[in-house]
């Protein structure tokens, strides 16, 4: 391909609304180019790139066997309607109604579509197992889109559904998945995860998320310092190196005490003389989906005063569709009658949840649940019922691996894969059901798997890139060569250009020509900021000499080739 | 691929809301599943028959240097609002508005995404021609979606546009589009012509589209009995292949008469005992496109009575960007103070335009513009004032060729492509710009060619099928051969089938293979059915004698072959 014909412009300057690297490079090398905020062209190196990954899942899921098909942008209210998603998803999903007021919704993801597709010809066990995947466009609504193709309304993503007899053979599906997402990643060739992660709003109760490396990453990840343990900050079990311990043996008297204005934890921890870590905090959630109806459904946790409250811990403890949310201060003050800062459990009349980091206290200092008063000698048991010991506080640096195998580290990492274990949520929803061996209907136990497509290419270049520009890891790379083709209209140039790009393109090879009529110096800024793999240049006085240049985008070194070994020299180079 | 693993279920039934034979062969055969009505599910196999025709568009576009991109499915309102077309496109634009009420539309065709997307970058005459295509999804609110995929509401199209420098560069992109187009569809191997059409609402002058050649096609498309020459009947010409000549030659004076209760032309025919080719009908239209207003913009056309007005000419002659619309009974006797059935030129006050067909008519008959009353001895220019002569009829078979070879045959085609020369519509509403040779910006010429990628599937199986089922063409087949595996249970006939399936796939030969427990007779049916160009029956009587029997799906000839020889004939016979 020649640069004087591919429509392909860069830029120098970032463009403004880009926050991270590798939205301000694909924008600046033409990527993509924005529509409108959340939605973008891809240009034809942006979709090179993503076809190569295509092909790469297409090829890992062929040697499983899976079903490729292809599912519909647009859905039918009816099908999300019956699984309550409808409602479920709130405003992200985009809806309309067509001329003669039928309501269809844009496809966020398509179990439901898939599921319909298959419980109409689905009928025995002997249908099953299959795995039916697709690769197409969705469109999530996201409040802010930002960041690109990473957190972009439209984009393009791979799809698979599972369909199995029991949850035996469900969890068997979801390892074949896992192996090959993992044989996938493998290829491109990056720095990624695996790590355990929620089910959101999916349904389920398994699910791992791959993730690649990134310190712009959107997601907190807590890995082990010593093993392969690796999670989601959101579903990381909290666990103390050592037990704090608080308090003493003896139960003491228990006490009201004035703290006129203190409603922060750093502030009675100063006033008090107590460590943070000493102090008990008491955090309201309420804990149910109904958010239409007035009547709450309230809980208190208590947690120590340097530990966060995690709401996705609570959601999964409940068995929510969504995080538990903070109950507003007007709320907390019907409950306890004082402000969010002097609360306690003592004497309040809900649900009282203890976090585990608090197993080793004693006589400790909570709200009076009046204002500017506090209790201290506070003790479990005798002063107030706890309903459950819990671990609801987010993992910190530094805290015990789940695996028991060295200490939680945080990484930052941008999510391109999620597996889940779907169990029969869908399956129930919409009557999807089999006969078994006994001719008993039964229903299908399912799993889903997601690979944001476009997301894993740019995430790639947001791990692999310089002040320079991209730097393609080859898997990815729209094409290999980079030809800086210095003299076009030399003819003799213009026949070595010709004679390397037919060579390496015989050997499978992906080659870019730059011909356009250009300084070299702008020649190789533009090479260095699209980053593929080698650059070849081309000129008239490497010719006469009979020699070209090889450049190697990543480590930047260069060395001269005679032009009669350049092609069978990159070739060995490149189909290492 | 083994059926026992693909999902794949054949219907028996003919499915009740299919009436076209490949919409009721695509469900029977599983290629699709309805979602609602207008959207599908593609299963495997037509997945795979559309990959392969998009396969084969992309390997022609790349002979031309195209560019393939990626434009989003969900376009801002502002692109549209640019062109106007968010108002002309009318209810057929499905629109919705975001949770932040910016309003969306799908795209149902990407001129205003491309034109925004090259506007940017494009500044220079030195970046003209350049042609970028995409393959994607379109959803257009069809009013009554059918025929499968043929007229859906969301369907794929391969759909190109081109940026030149000035109309002659624009029209040599066309013919460059139009021969690439050619090339694609002889690789079908389908019957099909190119024929000269109307551009409707895109915008432009020359347009041109391809028709697969089928009975239950949509389109009436009018082709020479002795030429090359097709037009789409919207637009073909009409000539009388003789003068038409009425009323002899001395101008008779005016004469009412009564015509009780004689309002249609059949009526009046046989009570004045005149053939209806002799009488004169007068229809009424409003030529504009602003509908909102309740101005209209009426004319008069009169033709002969045994002709069809064509609204797509009108429109056509008055540039307009919708079929002319018949003017109701109520706004027809406002203009003329009668009923349509009575009305005629003489005394009323608008545009009068008389179809060619008329010339040769002196002394005719037309409505007297009085309930119940006509006039005859109506003479033009004596008795009232035509605006012009115009070709307003529709062509009919048995008119001359308006290439002047033969008479013109009607035949049925299915619109799979259409190429358009655009002109400036879209850079002139745009302000899409380039600076010439003298530096002066100048706007782009633009054309843009469109193929309906899943209709060009379906199109094929309307023309390529049977009794028995579809008939594959090898160019879009799914599968090049089917294996009917009659003893999947017996090792040595399923070594057999195994050895056969692998010395196919080596030689690049796409391999289905029936391993169901099901009777033969079953695995026949289906086979038909489904239609893969070769059929290679194994069982265990024909491995005992070393044979196997090859069935030729098209014509049906079997053959029986040695085990040893089957997979180089076969080979052979498909790779010719």
């Amino acid at each position: 391909m020649r640069w004087s014909k591919a429509h392909l412009f860069t830029q120098k300057e970032t463009p403004a609304d880009a926050e991270i690297a590798s939205h301000k490079l694909m924008l600046r090398a033409g990527l993509i180019k924005k529509v409108t905020p959340g939605i973008y062209t891809l240009g034809f190196m942006a979709l090179k790139a993503q076809r190569k990954f295509e092909s790469i899942l297409r090829e890992e899921f062929e040697k499983d066997g899976l079903i490729e098909i292809l599912m519909p942008v647009v859905h039918p209210a009816e099908l999300w309607q019956e699984t309550n998603r409808w409602t479920e998803m709130g405003d992200g999903l985009a809806r309309f109604k067509n001329r003669n007021g039928q309501e269809f919704c844009l496809g966020a993801t398509h179990e439901e579509v898939i599921t319909d597709y298959v419980r109409h010809d689905l009928k025995s066990y002997r249908d099953l197992p299959v795995i039916i995947y697709q690769i197409q466009t969705k469109f999530r609504d996201e409040i802010r889109p930002r960041f690109g193709l990473m957190r972009g309304r439209e984009f393009t993503m791979k799809d698979a559904y599972s369909f199995d007899v029991d949850r035996d053979a469900a969890l068997d599906s979801y390892d074949l998945m896992h192996a090959a997402y993992k044989r996938a990643f493998d290829r491109l060739g990056l720095d990624y995860r695996i790590v355990k992660a929620d089910s959101g709003n999916i349904g389920g109760d398994k699910s791992e998320e791959f993730h690649v490396i990134a310190d712009s990453g959107e997601d907190s990840l807590m890995v082990s310092t010593e093993s392969e343990f690796a999670a989601n900050s959101e579903v990381c079990p909290a666990i103390d190196v050592e037990d704090v311990v608080y308090g003493g043996t003896e139960e003491l008297a228990l006490e009201e005490f004035p703290t006129p204005g203190l409603r922060s934890i750093a502030d009675l921890s100063k006033a008090t003389n107590t460590e943070e870590k000493f102090l008990v905090k008491t955090m309201f959630y309420s804990v149910t989906d109904d958010q239409s109806k007035d009547g709450l459904s309230p809980i208190a946790v208590c947690l120590r005063g340097d530990d966060e409250v995690n709401p996705i811990k609570i959601k999964n403890h409940f068995g929510l569709a969504n995080p538990a949310e903070l109950l507003t201060d007007e709320e907390v003050k019907q409950i306890t009658g004082a402000s969010p800062g002097s609360c306690g459990p003592v004497g309040i009349n809900i649900p009282i949840y203890f976090d585990n980091g608090l197993k080793h206290f004693k006589n400790f200092v909570v709200g009076a649940n009046k204002d500017d008063f506090h209790l201290k000698n506070v003790n479990t048991g005798r002063d107030f019922q706890l309903k459950e010991w819990v671990d609801f506080r987010m993992a910190k640096e530094g805290d015990k691996s789940p695996d028991g195998k060295g200490l939680l580290k945080e990484v930052r990492g941008i999510e391109v894969g999620h597996i889940f274990y779907l169990g029969t949520k869908y399956s129930k929803a919409m009557k999807a059901t089999f006969l078994d061996k006994n001719g008993k209907a039964q229903l299908i136990e399912m799993g889903c798997y997601g690979i944001g497509v476009g997301r894993t290419v740019q995430a790639a270049i947001e791990q692999s890139h310089d002040e320079d520009g991209v730097v393609w890891p080859r898997a990815l790379a729209p094409f290999d060569v980079h030809i800086c083709h210095l003299d076009p209209k030399d003819e003799k140039v213009d026949e070595v250009v010709q004679d390397i790009e037919a060579g390496l393109q015989g050997l499978g090879i992906d080659v870019f020509v730059d011909d356009r009529k250009e300084r070299p110096g702008v020649k190789f800024k533009d090479a260095d900021l699209i980053g593929f793999p080698l650059r070849i240049t081309v000129g008239g006085r490497g010719v006469s000499n009979g020699e070209v240049e090889v450049f190697h985008r990543a480590s930047k070194e260069k060395e001269s080739l005679p032009i009669a070994e350049v092609v069978s020299k990159v070739g060995m180079l490149l189909n290492n």
